[in-house]
């Protein structure tokens, strides 16, 4: 790993309790609300390094976004690769005075372990890091692989000096991963519930009907761009997009707001603006879908509306890992340590594996998600555990496969 | 009239030139936009207590408004008693740079006169002033009859301490009018076109959906207001209100504005809000439509939709003034003086009229209204002169019908 560039250096601190407790509380007190690193980084590059990771902190840079951190370490040069990949940036907390314990205290109470990331994914990422150290320590940093993290630090924010960049930055620099574990929170209430195999694609769009305005008395003389609207959005929502597939979900189209903005009771609008978002499915790209649309918009308008669409471009597009052995592999890791079965599901809103599914297969499997964003963040420290035994699990289980049958 | 309370005290400018453009070119340089007086009660009522009129001044305050002027002037003491009615109040001017000649100048150029309140409706009022002046001139202040000026600073404001007050105080009085010609701009764009004999009625409704708040990704677990609103607004303009009737267009709903509010294209908004005004004929009062639009709503929202609908007290309702003799009379003045013979029409925005109407019979005729509330507001001032033609044929007629039957 000596091409790997060390753009900045890295201060090893000692930890002497690895357990994912201490590892996750260790992060929670680094406040990296997101774009600033607050230490998380540097922190787990210095744990990396001691335990004989390769560590890189590429930062990156764009005109017009705050420059950010970011880490990637590998042990190993062979392969099988397995990577394993999140971010340590965290939203905001809110008011500070809601919060049970510091939301950056790493407090624990009643079993439970609080603070901002807590399951969205400091949590996360210390199961990986403690079940990563014991694997490597147990075998004193030889096996037949290579294990790698790859984390963020730009994941809550515009995402864009975050795990595209980092990846692309990997990939120049001849790394190739074999499968990806993403750490999110997959689990709605319950560990071991459910894996995520995929996402819905995300597209934005903008309706706005143009009319003309006037005065409520005189109608004939003005022309009133709401009833316009009211048709529009109507025809959009009429009829499903489609009835979902195999693994995904119908696509959904739903309005996020309807703005005018005349606060005269007396005037007629000139113009009147819709906002939509679209989770859509494997079976649409953003170009289909926008086409869809805008067929849709123009039935519906005949000559009657005048109207503008604007499509935002979108990175989040409809992807799915297809079930394979290590899908197997994870599920069977769980189903050992919770009795769960999970679902291999491919709801809820978007994660960096819409980038990660360009460089090797990448499933997500994490804590349970019920108070991510919210105030009293908090994990159940036998969650913590149980994470880090699957983790564990998924760690042995990887690479005795590959050292019977060569791959996975 | 010597009951009348003569609460501020009138001083008596003498104006030589009693043609209407004088008359309107000394009202529009006094700046009265509403609420402030600028002067122009003050020198009207100095003009008229000089040909003989008796004048009050009443000022009517209310709580939460601001105070306001308004003129109350009457000559004779006999009946038939014919009223002028109007407002010496303007919108202000808006961009002052976009004026050709200052709002407040009375400049002519091209044979127009230019100002704020040129049609709407100093150059009205300028036009009965001076009609009225003549006819009480030529006959020394002895005729059968008595007329009358009634005039608020508080037409184009909240009309709350204006017209509604003055008709009180004046009832309040003893005072009792046989007809009243209010002199608002009712031509569309000729001079003779058109009469008011009746306005529509308004109505203002606030619709408010509600819905839960949620994460677009998980509409599920969200209840988006949007289809909702777009459901119940489409139900209410489905169906016309009604076909018309002989003196009144079909009642009109027109959205005015619909506002959510979300700026987050990932956040389902909890409320959506729309505002909707309603211009009614005779065939309803507020209530009975009221009553029409919650039907509506109900039938269409079922139990699926939760709504709140607020409807806004309407102080005015349609009503109709049934053409008579002396509608007779006003068509005959105009078309003698214009060629044309005017609509009766019941069309376009509220007036004071609405008040009026409850007093005596009311009739709205005056200048073309093409260019009001607008930048270089403007009149011929030919149509000034046709118009004091008009008013005066009105007096002769009136007052001639009066001498010979003892009645209109
Ligand atoms: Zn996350
Ligand atoms: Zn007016």
């Amino acid at each position: 790993m000596s091409h790997l560039d060390e753009t900045m250096p890295v201060s090893s601190p000692v930890i002497a309790d690895h357990s994912p407790l201490a590892l996750a509380q260790a992060l929670i007190r680094c406040p990296s609300v997101t774009p600033e690193e607050g230490g998380a980084l540097q922190w787990l590059g210095g744990v990396l390094e001691e335990a004989g990771f390769t560590v890189a902190r590429p930062r990156f840079s764009e005109p017009g976004t705050p420059d950010i951190d970011n880490l990637y370490a590998r042990i190993g040069t062979g392969s099988p690769y397995l990577l394993f990949a999140g971010h340590t940036d965290v939203v905001p907390p809110g008011t500070l005075e809601a919060w049970r314990h510091g939301p950056f205290d790493g407090a624990v109470s009643d079993g439970l372990l609080y603070g901002r990331g807590a399951v969205d994914m400091k949590g996360g990422i210390a199961c990986m890091l403690s079940a990563a150290l014991a694997f490597v320590a147990e075998r004193g940093g030889a096996f037949n692989g290579s294990i790698g993290f790859l984390i963020t630090g730009d994941e809550e924010g515009p995402a864009i000096n975050g795990t595209v960049k980092l990846l692309e930055w990997a990939k120049a620099r001849g790394e190739r991963f074999d499968h990806c574990l993403l750490g999110e929170p997959t689990n709605p209430a319950r560990l071991g519930e459910m894996i995520k195999i995929g996402r819905r694609g995300s597209l934005n769009g903008k309706l706005v009907v143009h009319g003309r305005q006037g005065h409520v008395a005189y109608p004939h003389k003005a022309e009133n761009p709401i009833p316009g609207l009211l048709r529009l959005a109507s025809a959009l929502l009429a009829e499903p997009l489609d009835g979902g597939t195999a693994h995904f979900d119908a696509s959904n189209l739903e309005f996020t707001t309807i703005d005018v903005g005349n606060p005269a009771t007396n005037v007629i609008p000139a113009d009147a603006r819709a906002t939509f978002n679209i989770r859509f499915n494997e079976g649409w790209t953003a170009e289909t879908l926008g086409a869809e649309i805008r067929r849709r918009l123009e039935a519906a308008a005949g000559n009657a509306v005048r109207f503008t669409l604007d499509l935002q471009p979108s990175n989040s597009p409809a992807f799915l890992t297809k079930p394979d052995s290590f899908t197997d592999l994870v599920v069977e890791a769980i189903e050992t340590e919770t009795g769960l079965r999970p679902i291999l599901s491919t709801t809820g809103g978007t994660s960096d594996a819409r980038f990660i599914k360009d460089a090797c297969p990448v499933i997500e499997f994490g804590l349970v998600g019920e108070t991510m964003h919210q105030t009293n963040e908090c994990v159940a420290v036998a969650d913590l555990d149980r994470l880090t035994a699957i983790y564990g699990r998924v760690l042995l289980a990887y690479f005795a496969v590959a050292s019977e049958k060569g791959e996975v």
